[in-house]
């Protein structure tokens, strides 16, 4: 066994559970007691029922989500189950709370039907103020989440966001780094799995929402069969869907082929795809996120010798590790203060420019912070925050404007 | 408003949360990270999806509990729904964390049918080393409980069985401190609700399962129509259910009437039911128990004017106070430490008689320890691990003679 999994193995027989339940105060008298439980607990209780929106304010509400999974796509390891999934929801809860100091308590859900799911999270959802669905396998996770999305709080499935996020962070960096601009690149995406679709998504909307307002010149998603395009009879809704916003010439083949004179490739599929003519085959100084893990679509090494100018990758062995870490303490963090109901598109571009911003020089070798950049979080709860006041400040001012003309 | 509502809302607001979630360690390397998380954590994951039983040794479930409501019956309030009864939930969270050392956490459902709440704590399970049921209202909280006894893990609903864990106990050193043998007496119980049934139902097994196993000379429950008997066309399951162990005479009357010649009064009723001459008319050096809250069914003054030996209420502002805190952060914490997979009448009979023994010379004014005693949770919790090893021994020894008879 490798060593890392060894420690890994001693070190949760050690801890017994990596977090834990603590009381922010003592508990020493007979006042305490009635103050903290009965009968003066009755008071806040009373209030809450009243106005269900102080609980943001007298409970744990405000400042704790959930990490939900069903275990049925755990890291690379698959369907594990509910109980097997656990280390892995702890470990996120603990990511949390040491970078945004929000609580995350982990739920893992005995539970593989969808409509049980969501009916499941609607239950439990009153203590929470966000959710984070973690590790449920496509096409499930995306139906749990639009479904959800009424919840009255964020629902978020950070496989999908997380990584689209940080890769249109590193995107921007980079862009800089290399003297292109966004607009005129073209970009192929390797996998439309959760990650891969979210990414082409956010892209698009990069283009048409952002307050910048640019426009990807090409943008080609490809899977296992190669390009997305409107010839083929074999996508499921969600690939379909991609055509809206990708692809419009309609570019046919296989991975290796739609490649050439890219600028960007986004990786979000399994090792070994691309080779070092692939590289040699895109455009000057083309910019490499091959982020499969544990083996990349192409190493570092291989990629900078085909002429890759820049190269991220999952790992945390090379440069610009493009890591969720980076994104989502901040923002559950900026959207618990904000209240938010959702995560919109705003707050997850809003993030995104944020953890690109806190670069102050980005170079090849850091497009984006470091994992465990502690400062990090703040700086993108803070954006995060501002775009949910904003897009408030718009519909009242949609209402205002809509109440004139009706007057 | 009271003072102490005044202060509680204070203190709600100060605390936003009166628990959180911490981290058991910090996340300082590259190193931690790779163990905590990505990719070290997937062996522990391996290894509890071939062997779920490490989950015990390796997660937060050997230690971690949920506190699940659905807001039905919150203190004296009635149905305040999931989020207002969050208050108390977070309350009892600290109990368990302050008095055991267990993490506690408070699920509060969005749900009022009994199928979808059993199907919900069916489906959060695997995170949960027990459950406590709260302040769920009646009939339901019975199903509940019983239906989810086959989950694995124990389902304890506190406000019927912390409450008769807790009487019993008061019980056995009330009647040492009175020179009465509890065999010889006859207890009257007024009230037949949740915490009404469990007290005649442990009382009963007191006498026929206990090591003790003496008899109570005569046991008669009474809800607001008087006395529970054969020859009642009122009765509901659980009240039919009660008559195979108690009013083997069929007494009939009002709780004036049957209190006469009475050695014990436990109130599990509503405030001011009983009068001096209640107390006047009933055996020499009587026992009351008056739990209503927060007005008992007669005050201690009034109780002694009439000749009470020894008084009992659910106030903290009297001695011997009857509180549950004294039962359940100890019973969970002994089943936890044993794995138990239910909380059987051995344990409950054994939490009773370790918080009896805890008070080395029980007096009129204390015959059960403080609510604030901290050293007790771990004497329940060793009382009631040891009769889970007990228990499995004897299973063993009937699996044993079996087998010979078979063999």
């Amino acid at each position: 066994m490798k060593e890392v999994y060894k420690k890994s193995i001693d070190l949760h027989n050690n801890l017994k559970g990596k977090i834990e339940i603590t009381n922010k105060m003592d508990v020493n008298s007979k006042e305490d007691l009635s103050l903290l439980y009965s009968p003066g607990v009755a008071q806040p209780c009373l209030e809450i029922e009243k106005n269900p929106e102080l609980a943001y304010d007298m409970t744990i509400k405000g400042n704790t989500i959930a990490v939900i999974t069903n275990g049925t796509a755990v890291l690379g390891l698959g369907n594990i189950g509910a109980l097997a999934s656990l280390p892995v929801m702890e470990g996120k809860a603990m990511l949390f709370k040491k970078f945004a100091g929000v609580n995350a308590f982990p739920i893992c859900l005995d539970c593989d039907d969808t409509d049980d799911i969501i009916d499941t999270i609607r239950r439990i959802a009153p203590v929470f103020g966000g959710i984070n669905l973690e590790d449920i396998k496509a096409p499930e996770s995306f139906i749990i989440e639009e479904k959800l999305q009424d919840l009255g709080i964020p629902v978020f499935h950070d496989d999908q966001h997380g990584t689209a996020i940080v890769t249109l962070a590193a995107l921007i960096n980079a862009a800089k780094v290399v003297g292109k601009k966004v607009e005129d690149m073209k970009v192929v995406i390797n996998g439309a799995g959760a990650a891969g679709i979210a990414i082409a998504k956010l892209l698009r909307c990069y283009n048409v929402e952002s307050e910048l307002c640019v426009s990807i010149k090409q943008l080609i998603v490809a899977d296992s069969q190669g390009a997305i395009h409107r010839r083929r009879y074999d996508l499921n809704s969600a690939k379909t869907e991609l055509l809206k916003y990708s692809n419009f010439q309609d570019v046919e083949g296989d991975i290796h082929e739609i490649i050439k004179g890219a600028d960007v490739f986004i990786g979000v599929s399994k090792g070994d795809v691309l080779t070092k003519a692939d590289i040699q085959n895109m455009a000057k100084d083309p910019i490499i996120f091959a982020m499969a893990n544990p083996e990349p679509e192409i190493h570092p090494e291989e990629a900078f010798e085909g002429g890759a100018a820049i190269v991220g990758t999952g790992r945390s062995d090379y440069p610009n590790q493009i890591n969720n870490v980076l994104a989502f303490p901040g923002i559950f963090k900026g959207a618990l203060k904000a209240r938010a109901k959702t995560i919109s598109t705003e707050m997850k571009l809003a993030a995104a420019f944020a953890i690109a911003k806190s670069v102050e020089h980005p170079t090849k070798d850091q497009v984006i912070p470091s994992a465990l950049d502690t400062s990090l979080a703040d700086i993108v709860a803070n954006a995060v925050e501002q775009a949910v006041y904003h897009e408030r400040e718009l519909e009242a001012e949609i209402e205002r404007e809509e109440a004139k003309l009706k007057g």
